[in-house]
């Protein structure tokens, strides 16, 4: 960490600093130049934080020179991290698609919905049981018979299952129906007492990333998940919020590559949410798999004009079947590979 | 709602989009124009979504015309709503002046901090005893000890206490410890479990504005509190996320003015996480009041340098206690008062 | 238009609304619901602006209807626009490549330029003569003397050239100087004068997207230079500002895509500005082409950490040709060709 | 400057960044940590750019210490400027308002105005007679004839004219017609040439702030104009864009308080551009000047609904002079004083 002095800063002021970073175990280094005088803490500058020194007599602010996440950075731990999920693999050389509607609905609806996506190559199915909604009188979701309906349609294709936890004391039901990934969402990045419970179970965590949550903060909240000892995190892009309204969302692929080099987690990206209408779709997933994603995560219903909520983003069976195509050509052209639905092995399951 | 049909919609899109909207029991209003076919739906629009027309053949786009929320909306009840926390009145004509430190540290803290506000004139004391830190490495508050400190420090000046609720699990012990109002945080805003869990208990609830909320997000969340059956909500502006990096937050007053208008809540500010330095929280605080809040939220410290947290924010109780003055001339000046402290009450208290 | 009446509205208001409309030559439409009266504008409703009825009484607010762009929208102009550039033909089925240093420096640092990106594969050339820099301390550019260098250098491979225009009385010497493509920068997005007057020539422009314009405010001063006779414009898209300060600018990969839908203008995408670090430019380069970009305009520089500005974002040539490799598999896989370079035709200049 | 060494950097990387130091004619310090080396430049930074060192190997990122800004600078200059335009003083103890239409549109309209805003105590006069349109089908402003009338009408009442310029090729005739302030836009903020002009005329002016400028930004753009000679330079927040949508900007009152200590010049408010609604405006002015604005430009239009642009945000003249009794009541509040109309002088001007 820099303490920047201002101009008129006396020795005492700066004696007072040089205090408090040792009272922390930390060692200083003094620099008098022209117009300012900085001081070095030397040492794990995690300790120290700008708002300690930044009230103090004579300071004119501090900043910190390292970054305050850890366990999940690049820096020290140079290898991707590759999350599996019962075979599936995600941060790895494949690509892997995560699809399935919004939210779950009826038997029916689930059971097309996991033939649809795992026939078109998807090898996890995603559906909401519990759906946060901006309205009270929304639909809210099927809840916990939902988780069921969705365990029970992808179980058929042999698709583990990706849905969204919300309330901390729905995490046992969560794991005694067997969810194979659970969703962080939006407005839940930074429910720390969320985060701190999934970080102590050992189920795979998508954490995606808050509306208007910079990657410091995205990469802090997955440090909560990782402190607690679980490391089988992924990171979510969804869109960001700002100035424009042409558009729900601004899907922000430099993010994309920017994780990529300073975390070992692999990057998700939801381009269905990211636009807000199922035009967009195809574009956006595009961009971003060039752009570097580890997976992506879209919605698909059986009959979109009829889905309970969502209806304008979800793709239909035979949108998503003709995206995944375009998708296998672009892989391979960026050097990777789509990963390939395993038929034998959901046909042994039907049959 | 109206929905516009694109320029080439045939008359079976039109004849699709009236089903629909009688099918959910309203009736229907065609106009055509020159350019575009546009199809209003009369009778309780709030049954009706734009994604349910999005993605129907024909369709444009489709728009609310009402606003969403009602049982917060000025336009359903005209007289604002006073929120009276034992006595204090916030949200008629006198302003309020909560204050108190960031966080609960220890007793002696609490003692000097509770002694300072109430002498100033603030009616409210807030602290926090489960903080919401970016960092799962910082102080994360003192918990269930705190909340008693907080009460037994602020009973003996006779204030009302403000403290934060993060985890739907500690309700209880909230009301256990006689909480006088509930803070729901910047990050919780759209915590929907939490919201439906506070709206269920008789007790006031501040809630922040999320970080890039937009007002019709926020009153949508007060109105889940509502649903519930808790009316005694007060809404808390707090700054909020731009491209701007020279301070924390934008404070926006143009808020308050809007708020005003929307809703008969009253409506709070907290000037001190706005701008996130204490030499700025006079001229907020100022501004705040000449726009109309009923409140404010103010972090006052007996040491801000030996601050655990927010420690660049806090005022000491000296600049408290001129800013009151400052507040005190301006409250009039706009022809409100800023509440008094009630001196005899709490002499008595401690006799 | 729409104009939606309070609740309250009498039929006194409702007729003063109806008569504002006739008086501006559009029919009325009225239309009466549970809680609202909407009076609906029949006819260009261009002409009406909801300023004219927003502060009538009685009127809660107006609302447009139709985009407020014309000459530039895909509604009234099916067929993409091809903008061919000495050949180089720019919103067809080809990708084009736009590259070249930042600012023009010297000869042999433009020579060596235009040889590297010629070689590598790009059809056009950019530089900077007249730079928009932050700081008036800051280097300028080399102004007239620099437009000579940059033609000079980009004919001997037979390459157009592209460079931005500022000050509107730069506009003769642009044209005497035989520029190919005049840039309008990102500040000058709204610099009307500019507009008008490079509405009035017939060379290419590209014009860039403000800071933080919308699409609809970037469409509409597209609009502008069409009114004035020039339809050969490109939309150039470099990243808006938002929140985020891990780098500087957000690609906006949806723009594209909306663009590409809302107009029949070419779209480009400048990678290099997007980021800010040329490490960034692969990955958002990708997924620019991926999201459907026509274009991209790229810094190249011989010698990148010597470069007299934007030295972090320019890629040396052997990274861009590195690049362009990717981006001819890539564009391969989208069905689209990026455009050979006319290695005879300019061997033939050299010679 | 401060440059962080990468982890791994090597003495060869540190001897580079050293001597690119030096070659600046900069001293050099390092300063060794356990995690990181330090590069510290010694002297004046300001002929050093991060850009300059970012693309080096070895080097993490660089930063600076210091402020870009140096003449506009409090820091440099410690005593409040105050801009005397024809005897009214903006940036001394007392608070002036500029009030007016935003368009100038015909005599009558420019007489009733200004005896309008004259009797309610405005001191200065504003009116565009060249407007900056999103549309170039909507009314572009009454040109070099509006700048007469304007001229015309204020000096009956002894109002000095604040107007806005657009095009640098008008300079002269604002000069001509002795425009007593010129306005630099928002959407001109970054107009370099226009603002190098403006710096080389002895005429007050009143820089806005751009649409998403920052702070520093903003200053440097004003670092512009007093590079060139001209220090009479006022600085305007009128509203910066943000992701809100229930009104136009958010009037950012800690910009107010941030410039107040940043820099010696005066800080004027625009609430009627800012909020976009003349219902907004009343708390809108009281929130800036409670926050230390030291002027506000106020538009004010004879009969607001005929207005010719922005109809939605002027008020009436009865409801400007409502709102200066108010204003009057807040600033004394605040220890100012409201310039008071010199009834003597301009009653004289009549005679």
């Amino acid at each position: 960490m820099i303490i920047v002095m201002q101009p008129d800063a006396g020795d005492s002021d700066i004696a007072a600093v040089e205090a408090k970073i040792r009272a922390h175990g930390l060692d200083v280094h003094v620099s008098r130049g022209t117009e300012r005088t900085l001081i070095g803490a030397i040492g794990d500058e995690r300790k120290l934080d700008p708002e300690m020194f930044d009230p103090m007599p004579g300071v004119e602010r501090s900043l910190h020179i390292l970054k305050p996440y850890k366990l999940v950075a690049r820096e020290w731990h140079k290898a991707s991290t590759i999350v599996d999920v019962r075979g599936a693999r995600i941060g790895g050389s494949d690509v892997q698609i995560i699809a399935g509607p919004c939210s779950v609905e009826t038997d029916s609806q689930m059971h097309a919905a996991a033939a649809g996506v795992a026939t078109a190559g998807a090898r996890l199915m995603r559906g909401g049981a519990f759906k946060p909604r901006t309205s009270p009188y929304a639909f809210q979701g099927k809840g916990v018979e939902g988780l069921a309906m969705l365990k029970n349609a992808a179980a058929r294709y042999n698709l583990p299952i990706v849905t969204e936890l919300m309330d901390v004391r729905m995490l046992d039901t969560f794991l005694e129906h067997d969810v194979d990934v659970i969703q962080i969402g939006t407005r839940n990045m930074q429910n720390f007492d969320l985060l701190k419970e999934v970080g102590k179970v050992n189920v795979p965590v998508i954490l995606k990333r808050g509306m208007s949550a910079t990657i410091s903060e995205w990469l802090m909240a997955a440090e909560y998940i990782a402190a607690g000892g679980n490391h089988r995190i992924m990171l979510c892009e969804r869109g960001i919020r700002t100035f424009e309204t042409a558009y729900r969302n601004v899907l922000d692929v430099t993010a994309v590559a920017v994780l990529k080099k300073e975390t070992h987690l692999p990057v998700i990206v939801d381009p269905s949410h990211a636009g807000g209408k199922a035009w967009m779709v195809p574009a956006l997933s595009c961009a971003a798999i060039a752009a570097g994603a580890d997976a992506l995560l879209i919605e698909v219903h059986p009959c979109p004009t009829e889905a309970w909520c969502d209806a304008d983003q979800a793709l239909s069976i035979d949108e998503f079947g003709g995206l995944m195509q375009r998708l296998r050509a672009l892989t391979q052209a960026m050097g990777r590979a789509l990963s390939r639905p395993n038929t034998e092995r959901h046909l042994e399951t039907i049959a």
